[in-house]
């Protein structure tokens, strides 16, 4: 078994190497600009235009209702920006749960500041959102609902097709970051009755620096990136081709391999999490049981400083995370634990790992043995000093 | 002679084999959240910090005033909304120039409409803006003056460090979108008195998807992309690793070649203009001869459509552009061109060849056979027609 054991899936993949070898040409041979008419330029368009295509029969989609962005930031950014200033003068309300990223919540914030009204939909302990409490709370200026498809820290995986259901019968338009969940569970934006959704390859086994907003045909939409006209005047931008072909190459590779490696990986996460319980007292599964990203494990330990946690698990080669990447190193507690309700003794003790193609049962056992050591010896240091 | 020759650099260039080959790595191996708290996500983050640093030296900048974007148009609405927003209480008037590139102008344009003033200076017919116009135009609500570096059409340079003088003395803040120029020309921020500046790793070398934005120290700035704090909270989104190490490979291969390089490509424009003023008759070099980028070629060619010139010029495997990239297939006459009054006979008769590292003297006297006798027929056609 080699070391350091990789469980942070959930932060960001690997490029796998046919992803990559996708790629090169476009970086050295092919490098002309989508948008030139002449013969270099058609080529790299073909590509642009292929990679487009897949993306779409991927999620249930049309073509030219995808977006390509820089990412899971952007698209979130772009989708909550674009709905909100498109239909300001239709109305500033917006719904959307306490638990999404900080890439929908910090624009939400930032429109709360300029007039805009954000409601957050209650969650319950598991960060289930309830359908009927959109349904409840949708009123006549409702202009959109933002509701992840899965959350980044805890798994849980909303019921956005109950979600979507009721934005469209209601005639709200409704969003949903889906950029943790597209890897590892089927999406249909139809039948979801999805109308604007963000991926970013990267968390796919994809390159960093490209993602997708699916924009459905027709709805009201200002663009964020200004500058350039590409994509339809839907966002501004030399297409970074490169990206595009390796976003388009992981997608192929997610639509073949998913069905079988999430049931993989949803055997290797109930057995972990089984052995956590048993092995590790006072251990809690946060999330929910059922409805849960099949690759996500995630649990709070009473009395214990998730930074000590990780740094010992570091230390024996193992790469894990608290929660999200990005906010690592903050010190206050996940926006995500407390608004499920967390009880303080364990709201610093969270420990999230996000498995993966490379994650073996083997590997997993060592991560107990050494998650098992770790918190006792924690858990030892703080009696001796209290 | 290799077909085609490639004369469209100020679209986009070649990734070079040593960047495709830095960034490799951090595709496939180093591949870790650059946010990440474990030993993986710290290897990563050195790589963004190292290239953070080359790219802080290359324009006599501090590395904490290096936010990596993912290219030019997200560099260029950052800055303007950035700091519009920033700013919007204390006043909204801006200047700017009619021949910024639309990454510019379209926030300035979305701005108009909600309540701020653009105002735009006057250019000369070579493209130029007087720093004097600049000065005189500067009120007490003005918050900031935006002028390009290099323009990507006729190729001018502007007398950026008297702008940045004068904006400085009046304190104003001062933007300069130096997409173009970077890859050829010297910048150093303090010198010049650049508060915001636009960089994109894909006109000089390295990968699309990535760029700078550089932003003074203790400027007011609202970030414009948000969730997730990275980038000492100016932008969010995960970090592009391997576009970054590639951008900060190109950098150093810039710094190492780029006097040298503008001296042979300066010649070999010379030498071209000359001949293409000799060989074709009513043909009008547009822009600065002087102040002018050292691989920038635009001419206008009188009763000419730049359209048939183009499929003319690429049945003969030149690539060349009419103007910007991004408008490519627009029908429209060029927004810079009209700025700076050229006639309406040759408006559509605009044709921009941008050389670069693989343009050879060889290539430029063939491209300027295949021009002679391409302008020559489009003429003759004409004649016919008429």
């Amino acid at each position: 078994m080699q070391l350091p054991i990789y469980l942070d899936h959930a932060a960001t993949t690997p490029v796998l190497p046919e992803v990559a070898e996708a790629m090169m040409p476009f970086l050295v041979q092919t490098y002309a600009n989508p948008s030139a008419a002449h013969a270099l330029g058609i080529e790299a368009r073909h590509a642009v235009e292929e990679a487009r295509g897949i993306v779409a029969e991927a999620i249930h989609a049309y073509p030219d209702e995808i977006v390509f962005t820089s990412g899971g930031t952007e698209s979130d950014n772009a989708a909550i920006y674009g709905v909100a200033y498109a239909l300001e003068n239709r109305g500033r309300h917006i719904l959307s749960s306490p638990i999404e990223h900080h890439a929908v919540l910090e624009p939400l914030q930032y429109l709360a500041q300029r007039g805009w009204e954000i409601e957050m939909l209650p969650v319950s302990s598991e960060g289930l959102v309830a359908p009927e409490e959109v349904a409840r709370r949708i009123r006549n200026d409702t202009v959109l609902v933002s509701v992840m498809h899965a959350n980044n820290e805890i798994g849980t995986v909303q019921p956005i097709e109950a979600i979507g259901a009721i934005c469209r019968e209601k005639g709200v338009l409704f969003h949903t970051d889906a950029v943790q969940s597209f890897g590892y569970l089927p999406i249909d934006v139809r039948k979801m009755n999805i109308d604007l959704l963000s991926l970013t390859a990267h968390k796919f086994y994809g390159p960093k620096g490209i993602g997708v907003l699916y924009v459905r045909s027709g709805i009201p939409f200002e663009p964020y990136q200004k500058g350039g006209g590409q994509e339809n005047g839907r966002r501004g931008g030399t297409l970074n081709v490169p990206g595009i072909v390796g976003l388009g190459k992981a997608v192929t590779m997610v639509m073949e391999q998913r069905e079988g490696e999430s049931a993989r990986l949803q055997r290797l996460r109930d057995h972990f999490i089984a052995a956590v319980e048993q092995a590790i007292p006072e251990a809690t599964l946060t999330g929910h049981r059922q409805y849960r990203l099949p690759n996500n494990v995630h649990f709070c330990f009473k009395g214990i400083e998730g930074e000590s946690l990780l740094l010992s698990l570091d230390a024996e080669g193992i790469c894990a995370s608290a929660g999200a990447a990005c906010s690592a190193g903050s010190h206050e507690p996940s926006h995500v634990l407390q608004a499920i309700g967390v009880p303080p003794d364990r709201l610093r003790g969270a420990l999230r790992l996000s498995l993966g193609r490379a994650t073996t049962e083997e590997a997993l056992e060592y991560c107990l043995h050494v998650l098992q050591k770790a918190v006792g010896a924690l858990r030892q240091k703080q009696r001796v000093q209290t």
